[in-house]
């Protein structure tokens, strides 16, 4: 693929930066001059699978270069000394790190300031919102996130942008910030899914996405969120599913199993108990710089008795095993995103919970931008595989954008 | 448990380090007014089950409050803004950090400077080799330290304390320098059972443990190391298994199953790919600075064939899901620790082979100090459980003490 010189995509995203970031605020840090150097650097040592493209990356991944504030003041000021594994291997490939995005409070809910590029007084989802939103406004080509919940498949959809989640375990979450480390992956955001792919190959080392050899069997599976999701998000999954007909897929209903139903809810129990282990530090010494949403849920989790997760993490390794039910007569789930378009207000990031059941378990997913909503904002699809089919999924988002 | 207070504790340590810290060089960094600011603060508070407790840190957990420089250059002055989960957790409840201690290399072979504290020619085993050598002379009561091929277990055996390395997943390890995160495991050293059992519960919220309402079944297992392993190994593990019959305990031989055979080759290869991706930023921006072993291990990794890294998992999760055939006859497993006596020299830090394999599984394990070798040596003997049964493996090793 040919690409431009990575100091001409800075500089080009850099005029997009000059022209929405006043409104959009996508970015916690920017230094144009400290970006501008590294893309001469990079076109100095020329090469690369990501050359020529821009990188944001969420406020939660340690930079050797710039501060990493994980969005709290606890944090104003941080500094580390080394590269996120993920910021590493991008950085090896070519990429350029434009500067760091803004997240929610520790990639938790309480939201930062960013705004959704397609109306500014709606949310752009979280907690990866600078890197959905940076993406989403051609401020950045590629943007690293993280899901712990939704968090990216939510302010993908919002942004009306791809997001994607890999197996869990897949990427290296070294130099990450944690917060429940059993459900913490690294996910990330792209216009395409072919650069989702390119950025997939380069934090694994695994083979490249091939062409599907042909159209997969599609499974629609409307969750027990289906009734509580908004009329545009289910014509979205409805639309979708037909025109994947239309093209040639084996589309069927896939029932929820009984495995999946306790396992919503224990999803929430698992995130509290070990989120208060992995901010025990700042729990007990910055108590009063959490906001209370965060507070509320570390003291949630420190006071949940330890054989509600030990049975809630049972419940999941069960289901895992049971995968292969869910993936009986399909190839590729779709299901929604989000419960529809992105809420009004940047108070909320909005609904979490129509990704997070597959966070727990720990599938490929991916947002796919296919439909808008009655007030014309973004709203995306969810696309969900089997363990490890990393590149099938992706390469099943290129034949559904066909 | 009536306990002194944190300041006579921190200047007993004190002392001891005057004594001892010169020769056997345990720790990376101490500071003794520091370290007497944080026993009166503590004083002042009160209470908490580790109270007069002295803690010893691996220096790859972060501190807010001393360097954390994990045994390399490249860290060199590091200091990180928050404590490390298990460091928090462990002062809140009481305890006082008197420094933290010697590590390999990032925790992986190349050794720091600490000596045997029972013959300073002979290694104290790596990577947690200022943790164990700490707890072994005094200068700490308990110790920090982590596992992810043979860290805790080889050491706890070289320095005659006991060590312990809990089920995967059930202490965080947040705020921990990552090596191979799907095995990285937080473990800890004390002079007792009790001990390592206290910080357990500190650390997870999880019931203190019970003493056994009946001798537990012991099975005996012979891996494929046996024959490689010194007569002083061989001997510890037979005499225990000898003492635990004769104290009304049912023993049984445990052939190895086939299942596991495999595996003791599958470690190095998880290890490897998961370090080259987690020390991406060091194997990239700091080449040069890394010992050639660690140097040569990345290299591998790079090039390690992701296929052939989800194969090793993929046997790993299969093995996991078998795990009860190897308890069928027993409740817990006895099996050597190490070789042999701590080797001669200081440049390596001894054969991980006898704990990688239950690093690999997840399975909690124990070396507890039950006998001596041929020059005088301590020769730990290691006790395994299946996931989960954490506080019963305790138990056992205090039942074994009797």
């Amino acid at each position: 693929m040919a690409r431009v010189e990575a100091i001409k995509a800075v500089e080009r995203s850099l005029r997009v930066v000059e022209e929405r970031e006043r409104v959009v605020r996508a970015w916690a840090h920017l230094n144009p001059d400290r970006a501008r150097a590294e893309a001469v650097e990079a076109d100095r040592r020329g090469g690369g699978p990501l050359r020529g493209l821009v990188l944001g990356v969420k406020d939660i991944f340690d930079t050797s270069d710039q501060p990493t504030e994980c969005g709290t003041a606890i944090f104003a000021g941080r500094r580390p000394r080394a590269d996120a594994s993920a910021v590493a291997l991008l950085r090896a490939a070519g990429a350029v790190c434009l500067g760091k995005t803004v997240t929610s409070e520790l990639a938790f809910f309480h939201p930062g300031p960013t705004t959704n590029p397609h109306r500014a007084t709606h949310t752009p989802g979280g907690s990866s919102m600078g890197s959905a939103a940076a993406v989403a406004c051609g401020m950045a080509d590629i943007a690293l996130g993280t899901q712990t919940a939704a968090s990216v498949i939510r302010p993908a959809s919002y942004c009306g942008v791809y997001g994607f989640k890999p197996t869990f375990g897949n990427v290296s979450i070294a130099g990450v910030k944690p917060f429940a480390p059993s459900l913490d992956t690294v996910g990330w955001f792209a216009r395409t899914p072919e650069l989702l792919d390119l950025v997939r190959v380069c934090l694994t080392g695994r083979p490249p996405m091939t062409p599907l050899a042909s159209p997969p069997r599609i499974g629609v599976l409307r969750t027990e969120q289906w009734r509580e999701s908004a009329p545009e998000t289910r014509a979205a999954v409805t639309d979708l599913a037909g025109r994947l007909r239309t093209a040639g897929a084996p589309v069927c209903d896939v029932a929820q199993p009984d495995f999946l139903d306790a396992l919503a809810d224990d999803h929430p129990i698992v995130m509290a108990y070990e989120a208060a282990r992995a901010l025990a530090w700042e729990h007990r010494a910055h108590r009063d710089r959490l906001s209370p949403q965060l507070r509320d849920l570390l003291d949630s989790g420190k006071a949940t008795d330890p054989r509600e997760y030990d049975r809630a993490r049972a419940r999941r390794d069960v289901a895992r095993t049971r995968e292969a039910e869910l993936f009986r007569d399909a190839d590729v789930l779709i299901t929604p995103a989000v419960a529809g378009e992105a809420p009004e207000g940047l108070a909320s990031t909005g609904d979490p919970r129509f990704a997070r059941l597959w966070t727990l378990l720990g599938l490929p997913s991916i947002s796919i931008p296919v439909a808008t909503g009655p007030t014309g904002l973004p709203v995306g699809v969810q696309l969900i595989a089997r363990t490890g089919r990393d590149a099938a999924l992706l390469a099943t988002a290129v034949w559904a954008g066909l």
